[in-house]
């Protein structure tokens, strides 16, 4: 069975801007998924001016992992749809953030962070150096890979200390960055990649396109679907593994819902 | 200098229950701030129907460690005072979470996970074990606490990973269940412990309230304020450490301020 | 391809006490062999007794996941053989460790802390509860496996904080333990699982054989094995990625080989 | 009660290189032990090549924190004497790691892995990010650590994902390296720093004095030494918390001590 993908992208500057139109004519989400496409992966497109931005309930109940893209526009993203892509995370659908989506309300929704940091966009030389050459994100590359021209993202970078470390990027004016790093939220899992600043073509350089291709097929988890994972089920007394009978003072009675 | 401490606490059970009421007849609040009064610690409390629940800024801005009690009424918490305890567990406050606050609004902002668990409400007896006798929330402690009565809370609970593991409870019913686990959060530390139960009188137990004043010693972070946490500064490029020139296209202007 | 297992057995407790004799005719090794058997596993044993504890050289560089099972002999297992075993794991061979495997040479060498718990053998009931149940290790079983009789393993467990922890185990005597924790060293995937003391049917449980199926298949690293992970090579001068001059003192002449 | 520091070293480059010796004439123990001297710290020093490294059971039972400096020659640390160390790390003594103390025998017992990394001496420029300004090792520093000559360590480092990643290094020749790294091994807090090379005046630089002088104070664990850390007591069948009969086969006799 093929994992079904789909890559949202809020795709304005490539239609506002001249120098971000000119490396992506059919906007980044479009460059992403034929890189994506192909082979066991099933990709599709959404986007922030579609109905629901494109992520209706039913079209998320059929996604197994995400990938997200967005810069100028993260305040016009709807809560309802944002807590919506949150609770299939933690119902197991695997999430790719993408370099300016560090400050997307999905991502600082989940690792309940301010996930600031530092920039500026000088076409400088980026170098992503591979932390963990045993990790399945990063088969299939060198010690390295060489950007040669990208936004600087520094340090501190406030997310939640990782799972694992997986790139920590050197740039050529003196700052460095942890640009790959991993998280599971229930039983999603998220992995954080700082590449991909718009106005450089660097979704074209094939490197990073193996990044992502490793990284879907990563964040991908084939258990069954985890439908209560929000709930807090009562544990009825008289369904206790080990027998016990109620004691002492009591807040709720018997079947009673607990309190949100 | 003392470390400045805020309990607060929903205070409705106390009011409305008279099970609750024999057991803390002054609330909840009452009872924790007058078990880590004195000493080094300035305690006070905050409860929800205070004008902005007792939180405002002032007082927050003033606030070195907070415990948070609540379990009915997480609903009737304003987002905004959750945004402004989050804002400041950022910049270096301690917090407390404990028991059904696992349900709190504060404590699932900081998560970025649903926080859910089972339960049941049996008076059974529960064991805290410590898993880590050399931190300091355990100093003074034997190898467990003994918990005669206690509401069962089990696994699995939805939170991220810890940073450290610190208590796991054992239920007389078959359950167990991490009932005291760390977190950072940008300068914040935070710690969730589960006993606490209102129908039983746990935190008249000596050997909780020594946890809680532990606690709040590891939670305090000296630091000095990060005023700027959530700030994303641009570097600018005549600024950078390493001589370099703009290079490529660019979507920012100069000195302009970073997306959102 | 198969994934290539080897099952670990000192093997000696089948051999002189009658009590483990009658469950495990055969040896603890044959009967998790057999139950892992079929499908995409190629599995073969090896024990204490063998030249070279049956793990010479070419065999483990044949081997992607090795179960380890030992209590009585840790101290007959040569220090070269676990080096060697250390060795492998590092360049990416999967290491399971089975229960009183806990204070194995090449558990505590991976590890690096002493590996010590508390223990008592009662027979008593034990219920591995599933903390996480979105893991690879934990599908296929319900909330928690109910052990009848078990001995008792109680904490602390002197281990590093896990990268996950899968499994916590009640105690019918009142006890809790962190019974499946997950690590990685190298390019190595280890998991600790609790159960299997020798005088019960354990390894008879179908869900137990379930967790060793799972683990096995987790803790298999597809990819190319580090043969230097050992290693720490010179980057000369003449080879940095940006362009650099030798300045200031130096301690090591051009080509040296470091230290060690 | 001051904390008890003793600064090792295996003290040979400094008496055999003039280039060394020329920037630490008394020895770099004696160079890191003036910078942390005065105030709460009480710090001597000690070498390799005094009778059992200047490190009997009595001293280091009266130690707090050890810092660890060696390069050439590792392989002469006695294994007696690195268990000894190991043993009471576990009880609680903090250690700090120093540079090419990443391959000192003590330092990879405690790991586990194997801490290769790759390294040039080129006397290049490293910048010393502060990854975490609120952990009490990065106080008094501002957002990097210049240090004008340095000997280059990249990645990939052989450890496993720390506690918390302190610092990370940026090099002139295109590298980055997880220079300040916390681990707790039993009781004992563990920080790896990697500034040092003997060849250049590092250990003069006053911000990395900063960096000792809050790692000591930070790795000092003032709780109560864990003597037995390494014992596995038997909780015996009468003393269980609950009440348990002994059921089933059995291993041990009553009273018996566990296998190691």
């Amino acid at each position: 069975m093929p994992i079904r993908v789909v890559v949202w992208n809020e795709f304005i500057h490539e239609r506002e801007n001249e120098a971000v139109k000119s490396i992506y004519p059919d906007g980044i989400h479009a460059a992403i998924a034929a890189a994506l496409g192909g082979g066991d992966l099933q990709v599709s497109t959404a986007t922030l001016d579609e109905p629901e931005h494109g992520l209706p309930q039913g079209r998320l109940d059929d996604t197994d992992v995400l990938l997200w893209w967005g810069h100028k526009a993260h305040g016009q993203v709807s809560d309802e749809v944002v807590e919506r892509v949150a609770q299939r995370v933690y119902e197991g659908m695997g999430l790719i953030v993408l370099h300016s989506g560090h400050f997307s309300k999905i991502f600082k929704r989940l690792m309940g962070t301010p996930c600031s940091l530092r920039w500026r966009e000088a076409g400088e030389r980026e170098r992503m150096w591979v932390i963990n050459p045993s990790h399945p994100i990063t088969q299939g590359l060198g010690a390295q890979i060489e950007i040669p021209n990208s936004e600087m993202y520094g340090e501190p970078f406030l997310v939640p200390e990782p799972l694992e470390t997986i790139f920590v990027s050197w740039y050529q004016g003196g700052e460095i960055f942890r640009s790959g790093l991993t998280y599971k939220r229930g039983a999603g899992n998220i992995f954080y990649f700082g590449a991909g600043h718009e106005t450089y073509p660097i979704y074209h350089n094939p490197e990073v396109q193996t990044v992502l291709r490793n990284a879907v097929r990563w964040a991908y988890n084939p258990v069954p679907r985890w439908a209560d994972v929000e709930k807090a089920p009562n544990r009825p007394i008289d369904q206790a593994l080990e027998k016990i009978e109620a004691r002492g003072l009591s807040l709720h009675t018997a079947g009673q819902e607990g309190f949100r």
